[in-house]
């Protein structure tokens, strides 16, 4: 938490490799870094893996490829529990995109698109989806950059190995708990989210068979992007 | 819960006024039901007045100025809780009116805009808020209208009459608990969201001085809307 507060005005690059001691920008990078943030020689930015690194740097030249020298190593350890929203891409991506950086704010660890029976969009641009999802986690300060699985079937997802509780939050009049009464403190989720017109029946069935515990969020009628966006505040915040 | 799902595809009608047993859509009601949704006489329609009343309703007669029935009357009784956000309106509009839209769906009973010093928006088009506010209730099928109150200086919250629990969500490194162990369950809440700069520490003090207790939402650094929308859902989850 301290830490954050150090860095808060700073901007995060994220690198894959931050092993060596001295490491260079890509060239988007290079250009945010010196034509946007107008960082000169000696600036002290924050450099990440997106897998728990949070190193401090300081420029060593500007240009198309800056270079920067690690000079501190800090390692945040990673949450306890683990996050998984699998949704189904709205009609309007406007709506995805709003979730997908809200999610990453929050705390999602996993994005796993899918498409479902009544889904109207059957496609999707994955990495647009990762760079909402990079800067919504530059804009929060996260250490862990939640990962985007590639758009699946629904029937996919049935067969998916996961360690931890499986939910499907469909609106069918059967019988439902609240998310916040089926989880497990401390536990990994994975929460499936409809799309616009919900799962169909068929599929419904299909989730219940494979271990897919039903549940609710509220008694509003949610979009698709509020109920996970809720999914996702709610276990967030029982592990708080 | 029953009523909102027999009612679940039906589209619901805000009228200020329903004591009388016919009731006279607005032209822009009108408009909707005959243009937009095809309603031909006979179409049954759900009636509220944002205020608890959730009626059944029968079309009349079609037109400029669409005649309904009230055949049952339903009232809902309100939540044993209130939720109010005082948010100061984001440099962007759309994220505001997407914060609006969401903290709608979610439950929020209402909103109060301000002015702080450091927001970059000085200004805020209230009718355009309260539009966002009555499609979110009618998608998400809410029998009481969220109350959008004029805009207003920080000044003028700090001598609110309220009764209930203030808080202030600022970002300053001075101790504040979670909201979810401030809260007391059943109780009426005013959280205080900032602008994109946070409040001055000038405001932070006349706060306090009022009475407002310093929060924090969890340890990321979370946009002005995102902030104000999971204040909404923690207080709304508590209340579950």
């Amino acid at each position: 938490m301290c830490l954050f507060l150090i860095f808060a005005p700073m901007t995060v690059f994220y690198l894959n490799d931050l092993t060596p001691d001295q490491v260079v920008l890509n060239p988007d990078q290079s250009k945010h870094a010196a034509r946007v943030l107008r960082l000169k020689q000696g600036a002290v930015l924050v450099l990440s893996d997106g897998r728990g690194a949070w190193h401090q740097g300081e420029l060593k030249s500007v240009g198309k490829h800056c270079e920067v020298a690690i000079v501190q190593r800090h390692f945040q350890p990673p949450d306890a529990y683990e996050i998984h929203l699998a949704v189904a891409p709205t009609k309007n991506m406007n709506r995805y995109e709003w979730l997908v950086e809200k999610a990453t704010e929050i705390g999602m660890h996993q994005l796993l698109p899918f498409f479902s029976n009544h889904s109207e969009r059957q496609q999707l641009k994955q990495d647009r989806v990762e760079r909402v999802v990079e800067a919504a986690a530059k804009q929060s300060l996260r250490a862990y950059l939640p990962k985007v699985a590639v758009a699946r079937s629904f029937e996919s997802l049935m067969n998916l190995d996961f360690e931890g509780k499986k939910f499907i939050a469909h609106c069918q009049d059967s019988p439902r708990k609240l998310l916040k009464d089926s989880y497990l403190i401390g536990s990994n989720a994975l929460v499936l989210i409809g799309p616009e017109g919900d799962f169909s029946p068929k599929e419904v069935a299909m989730a219940l068979d494979s271990g897919f515990e039903p549940i609710t969020l509220g008694n509003g009628r949610y979009r698709t992007e509020t109920a996970a966006l809720m999914a996702c505040h709610t276990l967030h915040l029982l592990n708080q």
